[in-house]
């Protein structure tokens, strides 16, 4: 599972509910959990399917954080122990040496009977899991690990729009980023329809703020874009089917679709992104939704790549500072990945 | 099922395979078969949400054969017996008066092993099924049954361009009318990948056809378009998400998406379709591919009223004659199943 996924083979005749993270240590400046911000001493484990986990991607590139904090990428397909490395040569991480992500949990707490799930920072040192905490993470990322920021890093999380940006994020968490989740997951018609219902409400009630202002809070790229983005992202390629989200594609949403795109095509977002995980993710996981675990070949990825205009709307994506540099070596999304 | 589906249950880890209809004895003029064309001897046993049914739906009320050939519509939802008649008073078709088309399959002919399928033609006096052969039933309607045609029926079906209409009907039933299920029901994904990729290739390459004509053959409306429409109407509404052919909605193709909304709103072709029929019965009854059985809310049908500006082409809708007149009482769409 990704964060609190349920998952497909456990969720009954109830409505989908997302499990709290279990482990939620923070890393911070001054240390005060036992886990001080330091260069090379972490591990951020990602699945690149996972929309919970891919903040932590977008926000590791833009904030610089590559060289501080190594990147684990797990296969996208998940068996019966959950995210794996066998992606990586002989299945194991590089670094951790383990073959499963459930070997970090297993270290930190044994016999741990909840889920593995991703984002996950693991201390190299030791090979336990900090934490998986996947609201907390992305804003430490921000707030806790500026000393290793790079240079021009933006202000994800200013502190003079932070009461704005945790109500549009705490609407969108709900409506949004997990409301897709419970419309794919019900297993009864009248909490799906609620489900569906409430995506499509939340959506169409960004739309004119956002035909208005080229992001979500302020005139800059805050956290709150990076949390719809990562739904976003996903909603043509797998929500609107897999998920039955489809009152409209976002590719019929002039405006949303304008947005996703921009963000899409800054430093930082788009490179993150590998639509091959996500969608063979979603419907091979899922056997509960898909049984046959056919991949659709759609929708074209081609438009990701068209002009959106919203250079128009004004705003600094960075504020004061400078878009992220390339893509480290070794982290190039694969061409079947891309638009 | 309808005509010739392997229907949820029966296909396997192959590729799927329309059967052929087992009776295919023909309503002609001459009655060479026994079946004569006469006013009110036969009904026309339909669902709504079946493609190939819906064509004769379709030509029965372009050629104004209401009267003349009375309609049984099925439930969308069929049982382990097949369509039944339960949206009738007493679950019975109150002319036949039977529970399930199979009744009228059995008196044919007792124990017949195949499916029960839609359309089918059914001789009142006896009660037996004449035919279910969906390929013919709408070309005899256009041919056979002229004597009973209203004033002003087009000609469905000119022998003229008859070849042109055979070619381009053979080719929109291997690629889109069938290929739509190929790939729906394809449990091993490089059958779903190859019959996926047959639909959008053969939609791009009839895209430039309709680009420049306002039809598929001639310059008026014949079988060819008639065809097309019945798998074009349900494309964004089922097959898009349920049968991933998800490459792009129609609403994403301009060409196409005019040229469904100009037959749509033409008299005789939108107000038989029933979209609440159509939504119910793909994704309740193929548990294989939707096991939840959850009924997706979208998509949005406020568009299918929309300006399609296809007059601009030319073409004469009905050639020589005149539009249908108003469907018949007692045979309208509920408004949860219009846009």
């Amino acid at each position: 599972m990704s964060a609190g996924d349920d998952g497909n083979d456990t969720y009954g005749r109830k409505a989908f509910k997302r499990s709290k993270s279990h482990f939620t240590d923070r890393v911070t400046a001054d240390g005060r959990d036992g886990w001080p911000v330091e260069a090379g001493r972490y591990r951020l484990v990602v699945s690149r399917a996972c929309p919970w986990a891919s903040r932590s991607l977008v926000s590791r590139r833009l904030l610089g954080l590559e060289d501080a904090l190594s990147l684990a990428v797990a296969d996208p397909i998940q068996d019966d122990r959950s995210w794996r490395f066998t992606l990586d040569p002989d299945g194991r991480d590089p670094v951790l040496g383990i073959r499963f992500l459930s070997e970090a949990y297993d270290r930190r707490e044994s016999d741990y009977p909840g889920g593995v799930s991703v984002p996950a920072l693991v201390d190299v040192p030791s090979g336990k899991l900090v934490t998986n905490d996947y609201q907390q993470i992305t804003l430490d990322l921000a707030t806790e690990w500026t000393a290793l920021h790079r240079k021009g890093a933006p202000d994800l999380y200013p502190q003079a729009l932070r009461d704005e940006i945790d109500t549009v994020m705490a609407d969108v968490y709900e409506d949004v980023n997990n409301g897709v989740y419970r419309a794919g997951f019900a297993t009864v018609q009248e909490e799906y329809e609620s489900a569906c219902a409430g995506v499509f409400r939340r959506l169409e009630a960004l739309t004119p703020r956002l035909a208005r202002q080229r992001y979500l809070v302020g005139d800059t790229i805050t956290e709150a874009d990076i949390r719809l983005f990562t739904t976003l992202v996903r909603f043509d390629a797998v929500y609107h089917g897999h998920f039955k989200c489809n009152r409209w594609k976002l590719a019929e949403n002039p405006v949303l679709w304008g947005y996703v795109r921009d963000l899409y095509q800054t430093p930082g977002f788009g490179d993150t992104v590998d639509f091959d995980h996500i969608k063979r993710h979603y419907h091979q996981v899922h056997t509960g939704i898909n049984p046959t675990g056919i991949v659709p070949l759609g929708p074209d990825l081609s438009g990701w790549l068209s002009p959106h205009h919203r250079e128009e709307l004004g705003g600094r994506p960075f504020g004061d500072g400078t878009p992220p540099g390339p893509v480290p070596a070794g982290e190039e999304i694969p061409a079947q990945g891309r638009p």
